[in-house]
């Protein structure tokens, strides 16, 4: 039997979808090995973003700005999700990608390529009716910390 | 059910095509947002490459140099399609590809790999009649601060 | 013979005074050099941080954590400053020091025992009658565009 | 025409021959280049991991560890292979995933999750029957120094 | 008033010594800001090298090398102590050495400079008699998650 | 018998002495350990700026590039004295420093300014009198792999 690397019909879901699921699986098998520094950094990688003197939608902004000069793809993902969440505005995003840009220097271009891309995902998953809300949910049920939530 | 990830007929073209047409298409949203630091970012980017003290083919090489150093493999691209341009020897990109390596050390080595994929994909489709100049005009036509020329 | 490496009679003074000497002095030393692409690089910097959708100091506190993950000691450094003259708790530079940590782990710990005790010392600084936001007038006489300001 | 990206009906073994057969075929193209510095670059690499005052266990753990702080994921999947075929147990692959998760912070998890990924279709390749050894011996095939061996 | 940087009248110690009271100072400083998830991440920093499936020389062999290849002075240090410890003979950490000046290439070797005087004069000291054990006692006393210890 | 760090009454010159002082230092206590692969590196490292395809003077300016995208302040000392023995003008170097900041992004900025320093030091010994060309025979009498020489 031959098969092949699917598709899905939806291209605007497949890559929120497939960052989500990829991610669950993948922190589940990890967890699994009940390796107790990864747990305690998993889990303490999930407190740092709770609110507190900075509240979360600065922390998120914070954490996707870090992601970008990183130039971590997939840490870009969750944080834009995680912005995504917090309702920040094009204005408000496009702001932390220039400061990301600007003190990254122009190979974070690729990157915020890409952060667009899934910003755009997940805006254009949120008004339409059919799916309304599932680019978001999506983001609400999974976290690092939290794999099997 | 089955589907398919469709591959383009000419799969040496492919890898070009569909890094210039993303490029376009994520620039043409970008620049459309209108965040002034970043139009004025993408325009200095462009500006950079511009002959002065020293010519286009030294600043596309230290392009590259720097491109591969930090491990940025759509820069690599973006600068190997402009040393391609500038009609590069194979021993001149080589001397830059072992700079490269030298400097940033064996994890250097997977995007030399990619770079060199995209650099024989361009002198193949160079040296081949029917495509003649496709690849370098795709290259002209491209540029970051210049994304709907 | 002997000779003294000179630590100024205000120790908590110094390293602030000398950082932002450093700074003025080079910067206008490079601007001299009048090169077009520098010198619209140094003012975009500068106008990044200017409010707009989102307020000064959260883009400070964005410039702060980058900085922060990127170990750069320096820009560190300029942008504690700011973010104590836009008078960020203790609680809420130690949440951008948290993150900051965990985004980029424990490489990071040096620059932020570096980031810590600048911190102390501009508000050692502050808090003293005789010197009284000298600290913090340093740091608002100075910035990467304006070095002659 | 149309034609298509072929995915071997063994999805466990297809990810480790992808990345070995193009490595191999890459580094024939880079070694047909015959640049004296990349070649003696290439070879240094291989003799580095040979056993010396280090066993080779000892060397690819510190390859490994050193490959995920850097966050290059060909660099993690060679060594993941080596730690493979050095008989390391989960407990102790783990452990270096946890030094290099706390050394490199955050960032590092999204390269973790897919040297799990690789580190799982290594041993369950090996478990089955009919495959028993390929993985392992498509490792031992191959290196970066020898690709034609 | 005038005073004097002072430099100790035994070079060799003081490199040693200044670099172990910084800091310890700056973690007093630190978990007396009492950030839980700093706090957590200092003590969970610490517990990462405890012996597990892989022992104690092994561990902090890995940190070494991934300091190596991060350019982390500081890091280097603290690793470069703790291997003195776990009394690595030259031969052993020159092997650490080749592997991180391999993976990182020549952008290292300034580290490499510095990680070698810090293992000689460890290695000076040491065998003075005078000050017999005195620099590997100042390593012992000294960690990350135990700075008042 | 206590002594003092030494300060030089020749600002200009220390820099330049010390930095190739230690460099020749170190590179000696390195060498005489003789592990195979680091004697290897250093002398690989050495031939990979000779001229070939591309002549010193462009093998350096990559050096310089690269040196300054990642941030190694003794790579760029380093090199910016060998462009300084290649004799760049002011407006070659700026170009240089120009594509590394915009590639590099602002956190190249504080390495840039010590390059700058350097480069003025250089500039401003070789043009006295009595030191002409001393800085110039100290930079051609090192290199890496010559340690010794």
């Amino acid at each position: 039997m031959t098969f092949f690397y699917f598709v899905q019909s939806s291209p605007i879901m497949s890559q929120v979808t497939e960052f989500n699921e990829y991610r669950q699986r993948m922190n589940a098998t990890i967890l699994a090995a009940d390796n107790k520094v990864i747990k305690r950094f998993f889990n303490l990688d999930t407190n740092t973003y709770a609110a507190g003197a900075l509240d979360v939608k600065t922390k998120e902004m914070l954490g996707l700005a870090c992601s970008m000069v990183l130039r971590c793809d997939d840490c870009i993902k969750y944080h834009v999700g995680k912005c995504f969440e917090e309702k920040l505005t094009d204005e408000e995003i496009y702001e932390i990608f220039a400061i990301a840009n600007i003190i990254g220097g122009s190979i974070v271009i690729p990157h915020f390529r890409r952060a667009v891309e899934y910003w755009e995902i997940l805006k254009s998953e949120a008004g339409s009716g059919a799916h309304d809300g599932a680019a978001l949910a999506a983001h609400k049920a999974e976290h690092d910390g939290q794999p099997a939530a």
